[in-house]
């Protein structure tokens, strides 16, 4: 059967997150295969990039998916967009090699953390930013994400609980950008990344922004290897997995 | 008792649009006394800049206000935050002269049209945009927006069944900008406009973009102040106030 790739964007907002949960939960890998299996006939699985988190948003999602179909990459597409729920869609469809594997085959990931900063809420940025209300040094911040970038043990930002052989990580970008007060974005690529990495990295480098931490103090809480060294975990409306790189 | 002006912002998604109605609508009006209420303990009555239709956001829509209050601008604005709704927003409140009236003093008010140009829906802008799958031709509707600019009857783009003294308005600016594919946004700003006539220039300069239209009709549009012969009313969700000048 021939295999494959599917780019998708998706207001995670209303999502249980990408992976599929035992429950009735709504995510978008069950709501990708249930538009894959009404359009095939038949049972699909998909295996998506990156495990977004309930609430996190995506405009370059990737999935791989072997399907019992002739379609064409371009009607597939639009097949899908007339059964995928309205926040969801699929933006590109291509056909890849029988082994494409859209999570082990991934050579970098770009995730976005949009932050709004000023006093008051911003109605039309609620589902897609975090409010800040305190002006940010985002000079402060940019030194703080210098010391971020390359490979390091990234133990101090992984979710409690989780398990996985190594926490080294390799960060190939880590930018600051935009206006304080106004909207801040925090841009990370990565080779990969750990459980909730880019929430509890954007919520360390807001308590940067904030005085509230040293803008020196990342090399420290990195050698900590410990959750508690770091700062808490931004919320999920504010991120957004923009493409993924093969 | 002091007079106020109230900017606000707020997502139209989920209001009835500005103008308080007999029955139990959620209307921003109607969200925006409320909360003044609560604040000041009396009845309040408000007077907004331009009356948005249901669904229409805004980033900087004029209220004007005499309450009964003691509190300086910069602290009835973060009362007012925490009473309004979340997807409302006073995002700045000034002192003004006892006879300001947000409506008739408004010297201009600044509206921006958005359109999603793709093949495919893009989730995380579809409440604040208008989807339109043709590839969009902005040179014919740069061309078509330069007739529009100046004094003219808008008869012909004024909602059916409206009843002014005069359809005559002045438009100082109609700019179309963005890339087609891609977002494209139509900016409007004017003196006054007639009911649903963004949305209506907006409808009729997308069938210009489509190849509906000719680039050069608009002249005969506008002379023929009969409603039938513009464009259809383009949909709430992708026009929002963005400013009014005094």
């Amino acid at each position: 059967v021939p295999a494959f790739r599917i780019t998708l964007a998706y207001d995670g907002t209303d999502f249980a997150g990408w992976q599929i949960q035992p429950g009735a939960a709504r995510t978008v890998q069950g709501a990708l295969e249930r538009a894959l299996e009404r359009i095939t006939g038949a049972p699909v699985r998909v295996v998506g990039a990156g495990r977004t988190d309930a609430g996190v948003h995506a405009e370059g999602q990737v999935a791989s998916a072997e399907l019992a179909t002739a379609l064409e990459p371009d009607r597939l597409r639009s097949a899908l967009n007339a059964v995928l729920p309205q926040d969801a869609a699929a933006v590109a469809v291509s056909r890849v090699a029988d082994d494409f594997d859209a999570r082990r085959d991934a050579r970098a990931k770009h995730y976005r953390y949009r932050i709004w900063n000023g006093p008051d809420r911003a109605p039309l940025l609620a589902r897609q930013t975090h409010h800040v209300r305190r002006t940010l040094d985002l000079a402060a911040m940019t030194r703080a994400a210098r010391d971020l970038t390359g490979t390091h043990d990234f133990a101090s930002f992984q979710a409690a609980g989780s398990a996985v052989t190594t926490t080294e990580r390799t960060l190939f970008a880590c930018d600051v950008c935009g206006s304080a007060p106004g909207e801040v974005w925090l841009d990370f690529a990565g080779s990969g990344f750990l459980r909730r990495m880019v929430r509890n990295l954007a919520g360390t480098l807001i308590e940067v922004g904030s005085g509230r931490r040293d803008p020196a103090s990342l090399p420290g809480i990195l050698a900590a290897r410990d959750r508690a060294a770091a700062g808490p975990t931004a919320p999920a409306r504010g991120l957004v997995l923009r493409r993924v790189d093969y």
